[in-house]
């Protein structure tokens, strides 16, 4: 999926989505979990989701990452789920065409993802 | 605890807390319900905690709104739990040194629904 003649996730665009498209497979969400260890898959209310969690030596600083977060979203029109709390953002990712994991969640999350290490944000665990 | 003697909570600023702090009681509680029937009191993990959700008309109203409260947090040195998704955005208010709702949370929370009413916001079920 993420071959030599494919770009890295981080660097693709969202494709469209309708009620056609399908939710990525066991082996692609492991394929995934293989190269972002710190992008942990859960299920809620039976909607599989791709959680992030970022830690940041300052409010400040976590604000700013959520306004990168936010922006990130409007630009590829798929807005995740976020939470701020003191020192700590958490991100989650999931497609609601599909209820649960698209592609595009890929995509989003691997840029979120280099969006937190150009801030030196420290990884947590989700 | 809101007479005529004393300004209104939205008017009020935070008093430094420290282990000896007290919750409020429940009369309080109700009281101040009374006052901001959209913000609801909840327990999560053992711990008091005042709810708030509003709801905005586009993600960039929303992304607006976090940012307004992440700086009134910022300048009472008090932060809340905030949850930014398409269109809406829920606030959490407790105090950890109390590992409940302190006086501080009503001033917040209070500061938090006036902002919102000057963004034209839509209070929202928490």
């Amino acid at each position: 999926m993420n071959n030599k003649a494919m770009p890295a996730f981080a660097d693709r665009q969202c494709e469209p989505t309708s009620r056609r498209s399908t939710k990525v497979n066991p082996d692609q969400l492991h394929e995934f979990a293989a190269q972002f260890p710190n992008c942990v898959h859960s299920c809620e209310s039976d909607i599989d989701q791709l959680n992030q969690s970022f830690g940041f030596a300052s409010y400040a600083l976590a604000v700013q990452f959520v306004n990168a977060v936010a922006e990130l979203a409007e630009a590829n029109d798929h807005h995740p789920d976020i939470r701020l709390r003191w020192g700590r953002v958490d991100v989650r990712w999931w497609t609601h065409t599909v209820a649960g994991v698209h592609t595009n969640d890929f995509i989003m999350a691997a840029k979120t993802d280099r969006l937190a290490r150009e801030m030196s944000a420290q990884t947590l665990a989700p």
